[in-house]
């Protein structure tokens, strides 16, 4: 990213590791929504900044007091890559460490990793070995989408047996149906219009699509649920429509799990009546991609266990060469894009 | 309440109990706001119904399934009066059983405490022996006022030594206060204009009162805390202005803690930056004085122990004879109100 | 059960509901454990008790406040059938209304369901309608086998992508294999010596097995997890060496999660060191099989969106004629049993 | 201590700081009993080890990566000074990271506090300033006592008016009495033996005091709570005895919260009845004290609003000169000592 609405390739030296921190060599990246709206702007002005947060690659160099880590270690990053020692971490909300948002580094406060070399840091606390029987292509959607996802279906107290809808089945809220059915839902809506996505939440766990385009999809949800709602909506939209609909179908008692980025206008407006007036125990949760080399090996662990297969989301495979390419059909979601992988 | 807009006494039939019921003789009620807001139409249109919910008394009848009370109890009656066997009492969230808010009875969906008898449905997980040490006059505050408040506190997480905000000091609101200080918080910064009530706060436990006619409350809280802001806001109004300085003033990971009445407008708006894109962490919790024996005892007991004087909010009290007077106080906030007590 | 150590055919007349309650005809049941134990004295005396506590069936009669339920609904009965107004229950223990273990009636402190009819107590509370979709064979495990195995794996607080070690895969120990599943565990050990049950644990999710008959399974669950110990170990078989291992297999910071029943003994030891002198964050978590509607629906939902298929776990099938026969093959643990079903 | 058995003053050179590492230089300390533990070698062989762990003092010198504070902070260390980017502590339990109890390096890993100069890792995660208004006499019981007692009432989930046992009064129980009573118990019952100690546990706000050593604990705690047992039990004594009462006196669906340190035998036994036989919903909680910037500040915000005052327990003060007759007197629990403060 060069300036706001202008990418374009730029050489820089190879950064160098602190104590704490490790160099990595790029493998496997991925292209996120979020870089878009980072190169419309939609973070604030950033010059000559190297885009991308979700990577794989191997360790090229580490600090001193990397103790987990050596050259060579076959790693995944997290895409959010917290300072674990600040107060919000040892609150349990190391994604805020430092400032709102503030564990989101990559692209943001310093550059990403679509580049050869990308420094890390904290490199004990933010990495993951990447075990033998996991493809670079799988470990790379737990640097986000899973980790992300997930968080929607975790925030959102999916009970065993619960009902669950999610709105959007873009690569995230594949990734939180995933999630739902990872934690025992009995039923699973997922809300889409695009053909091709709502196959993709047919085969990570959706047990009924409702397309918007054809119905409302609140009354047809209360329809599904007997009229009573559901314990947990997760809005992985991002959009005010969405998250008023989310409102509207959770029942008392229930969470609704955000886990979109609202990008745009002074006020985000929940339905008063359908809100229960402030006092029907809803609850918003909200959450950025929880980091953390725990969080990764765990999420690793999840594709070892052959529980969730992230390469059927991969779209689009491109060289790095061809990243202006690549970040160009993510851009502007053409030919049905589900997510655009970079190979180094 | 003859119809909206209009009170007056009215002679009805001494109710008799179901088999899971009593029928209890009333001794002290209490005059909420609540009750003028379904006067003036926020619950939409009754008729000839008896108005009131926090009340205690003596147990006249008992049903023939009824093990726990018999006639000549003194009882704590529950302003929210669950039924306990539905799936949302199942659930955690009683005050929600039937419908939403539908714990919510008396003076809802059948008629009040503002009588010389009333009915109880499930006498016996929904009333409380009044220990000896413990006066009716203090008693009857658990019905709403402690277990609404408290439940602001609850639900907010207050950790010990934390740091909470509790926006506006009504009666309900100095219960959130009292219920921060319960909970161990370590600095509470109570947000209000009148002199009664800002001294009220302190007693009750607020280490700072910022006044919202004199200061922004936000930058002040955010001032108090050095610029990070509160682990919890309780918003005790039920107002947007609150709502969104509660929203403004919590810190990433921290949560907001509605107990008040939202009775306006289509939408009630979050602030969309301060609220962190929809990404930082920030709880938005909500619900309904919570009901139940259990509740009612641990108030009492709270009582018992002289950990809270709730008397101190009474600011008026009036014989039963005297109930459209008391009402009118109540309801036009005159003379300084902040409780009115009734004896019969 | 007409005295301890002594079953067999009785005649009683069919019993009559209260305001609250139901008459159920038993159409299936399975024979558990638990009515061994209470055959052979392990609850005290009893004398011409009714045995049994896993019941599906059809409504027969019901009374004058029951709500949910009709004569002829066929309904699945929970085996734990609470007191839904007790303290224990709003406290969110509702197994333990009334008493410890209080939610525990059937075969019990009343007669079990071994009988053309039998009776629930807070119908609307305690029975769920069984969906279409679902089989009396396979609803009736929810009665007990699921609700309680399930329970393993959510008191143990299973992270997605964690580790779990389940201690005996009989039906209960199975159940928490497939809870754990459910809940997104990452790695799954199973612990049984017996071939047919190992199998089984595979089938319904565990990536592991370890057979204690031929290894130490405290030290190949460390081998499993490179040496740290699982997040999360469940004990369903209620014998001190199962807890003690479970124990010592459990991380800092984990929880062993017992869904067992410890008939024996005067004491159960834990391991000072391995508990971490009282000091390493380990979660000692226990409970009885959860009921209630609400539970029941859940678990009926995950029949109906087909995660789980208990009928597996008949190894054998009788007519209520044969009781004596089905009976003597589960106390004796003849012919390889898993579970014994019952039709009427 | 020089070996085990044998303390005394020895020299050693002044520590330097790695990058993230802090030296500070001591003001006040306070003697422990794990002190005396660790020197009769309940931790096993140590050598030429210096003692003590908790401390305040004055930051001398700071590393390279240290960005919160500067040389002449006034600071307060914790006890405990965990890894904070290691697994354990991002799973919640920051106390073990590195090992099982693998937080406490201060006179087990490394060199204490007992010295004019100490060296504390991760600085800026581990270490709070002091406020103006806060002595160093006071802050310094932050380190561990506060912490540790105030876990007990945490790890306990004391809900607001509920019911409450601490088991034994010595430090770490009074403090976890102080911490039930912010966490806002309705009933606090301390046990204890002590005239010295019952009188700070009513000063702390202990609602009743049961004598040991005149009446049976369980009988009088279960009298003191109509029978029914205490919702919250906390065992700060880490003696069989003690631990099994708890057990004991807990109600079903109650928690036994364990803050003691458990030096002896083999096995600790659960009394298996009163434990409800593994299924009465009584989950016994156990951790390590609890350190951290937040926490710490959260502590120190404590005694800044003034709600516990910890110098009561001071019984006894000594220069650094007088160090070996300080650690006499606490090591030999002469002359009614509760806890030594020892000034630099």
């Amino acid at each position: 990213m060069r300036r706001i609405g202008e990418v374009g390739f730029m050489d820089k030296p190879v950064p160098r590791p602190g104590p704490n921190d490790a160099i990595v060599r790029t493998t496997k990246a991925l292209v996120c929504t979020s870089d878009s709206h980072t190169v419309h702007g939609g973070i604030g002005p950033r010059e000559n900044l190297t885009l991308g947060h979700e990577a794989v690659g191997v360790v090229a160099e580490v600090g001193g007091e990397v103790r987990e880590f050596r050259p060579g270690d076959r790693v995944l990053v997290g895409a959010i890559t917290p300072d674990w020692g600040d107060p919000a971490a040892q609150a349990g909300h190391a994604s805020q460490s430092g400032a709102p948002l503030g564990g989101w580094k990559f692209s943001n406060t310093k550059d990403g990793v679509f580049a050869e070399h990308f420094h890390v840091n904290e490199a004990d606390a933010n990495m993951a070995k990447i075990p033998d029987g996991v493809s670079d292509e799988a470990a790379v959607y737990c640097a986000d989408m899973l980790s992300t996802g997930f968080m929607g279906a975790e925030h959102g107290k999916v009970p065993i047996g619960g009902t669950v809808a999610v709105f959007a089945q873009g690569p995230v809220g594949l990734m939180a149906t995933a999630g739902a059915r990872l934690r025992g839902a009995g039923l699973i809506i997922g809300v889409e219009t695009a053909g091709r996505r709502q196959r993709l939440a047919r085969d990570y766990g959706a047990d009924e699509i409702v397309d918007f385009a054809k119905d409302d999809p609140v009354g047809r949800i209360l329809d599904l649920t007997g009229g009573e709602g559901v314990d947990t909506a997760i809005e992985a939209l991002g959009a005010e429509a969405s998250f008023q609909a989310a409102v509207k179908v959770t029942k008392p008692g229930g969470t609704i799990s955000n886990v979109g980025y609202f990008g745009e206008g002074e006020y985000v407006r929940i339905p008063r009546v359908e809100w229960g007036v402030g006092m029907a125990d809803k609850t918003i949760a909200t959450g950025l991609c929880p980091g953390g080399r725990l969080r990764l090996e765990r999420l690793l662990r999840v594709l070892e266990g052959k529980r969730v297969d992230p390469t059927f989301m991969t779209s689009h495979t491109f060289a790095f060469e061809e990243m202006e390419r690549a970040f160009d059909i993510a851009d502007r979601k053409l030919d049905d894009v589900v997510k655009v992988l970079v190979s180094f």
